[in-house]
């Protein structure tokens, strides 16, 4: 058992990986952040799209009026949404990138650059701040990933 | 090439990593189910979204009226994405979690409540029971997944 | 340092998991394909969801006229969401499968088969297809998917 354990604690205690780790976690917290700020704007702006989310306000007609959507609620779940699109590849590929031997500074600079861009896509988003902000910080993000497969794909191909 | 199996065999017979496994799976396979709930109610409501979809029930007309949205397949299909957003971050940082060396007890109790929590959600959300027995179950498996990665931080972080 | 970097090595150098990583590469840059096209679509046929994105077309009303859905972008967003919904779960499941020790002759036939099942779903679902080929591919890629959590949980199962 102590044997097991301490080999997973060195896959734990290598820097890249735990340089994914971090930045892996990072970038899924403001992920979950996302589901926040939805409940947040459907329940200041009051628009649910389930009935029994409605229940409170009473019944009927009264409860029935709450049931619609809202430019905010829908502008945070198109960046909830966009997050999974880019955040899920970024998990998957990242992943096979740190167990791909990368120095660690190109690892360190792949993750920070991701994470970044990801954090000012958010705000982009939500504020929201004229283009190209959103679609620029789209699409660093989008390149590190590229970047990273091929790294992945140099090293590991195996078809 | 034995001996590399045999390192990889250690990783699956690691306990706490044979539970993520585990519970990871069983909670895809839960997902995964949405899609076919999905395709249940669009056959059984005739409610679809593709033309091509309805060219069995004829042509032009008769079959146009069958692409219509269906307040049942609407909520299955929001079941579905709520799972997305949920079960990814909890993919990511239980997997990190399980590597950081968490005792086994506590790794099971964080995984079983999980699990447990999402399908209690599936239900509250299929059924659909009165709030806040959705709520409550998306909150319960959402502070699992923010104590998870409060131990991956605090073992691996590396900024 | 170089101790635990030749461990990790060990781990992208085993032939099971290098086919995974390849194919699980190979299936997220597929899916990230996806977002281009979306973009394509949206210049193209001029329609947007987000106000900033038409600035460029003029102010007001003569840029409102773009805030439109449009079939074709609708199609793509559809097909990406499939991609989310069934590849989140072959990443997850796909990896833990590697791990288990499986047959590399099998495990090969089962990231082949789900690449090429979900590749052949893009194209029904964009050209379109006439239905069952969508739903087919969709079928063999959800098949395989289920075929590697039966062979993760008869190893691994630790509840």
């Amino acid at each position: 058992r102590s044997g097991e354990m301490a080999k997973l604690t060195q896959l734990i205690d290598n820097e890249v990986f735990r340089a994914y780790a971090t930045y892996a976690t990072i970038v899924l917290l403001k992920m979950m952040l996302m589901s926040l700020i939805t409940a947040y704007f459907r329940m200041s702006r009051k628009a649910f799209v389930n009935p029994e989310d409605t229940a409170s306000f009473g019944k009927g007609e009264s409860a029935k009026k709450y049931l619609r959507t809202d430019p905010s609620v829908e502008r945070v779940r198109r960046g909830h949404l966009n997050d999974l699109e880019n955040i899920v590849p970024f998990l998957g590929i990242g992943l096979l990138y740190a167990l791909s031997g990368p120095e660690l500074s190109t690892a360190l600079l792949h993750f920070r650059i991701f994470t970044g861009a990801r954090i000012a896509h958010t705000f982009a988003y939500l504020i929201p701040l004229p283009q190209p902000a959103r679609g620029l910080s789209w699409a660093v993000a989008y390149a590190v990933t590229i970047s990273m497969a091929y790294k992945v794909l140099k090293t590991a191909l195996y078809l």
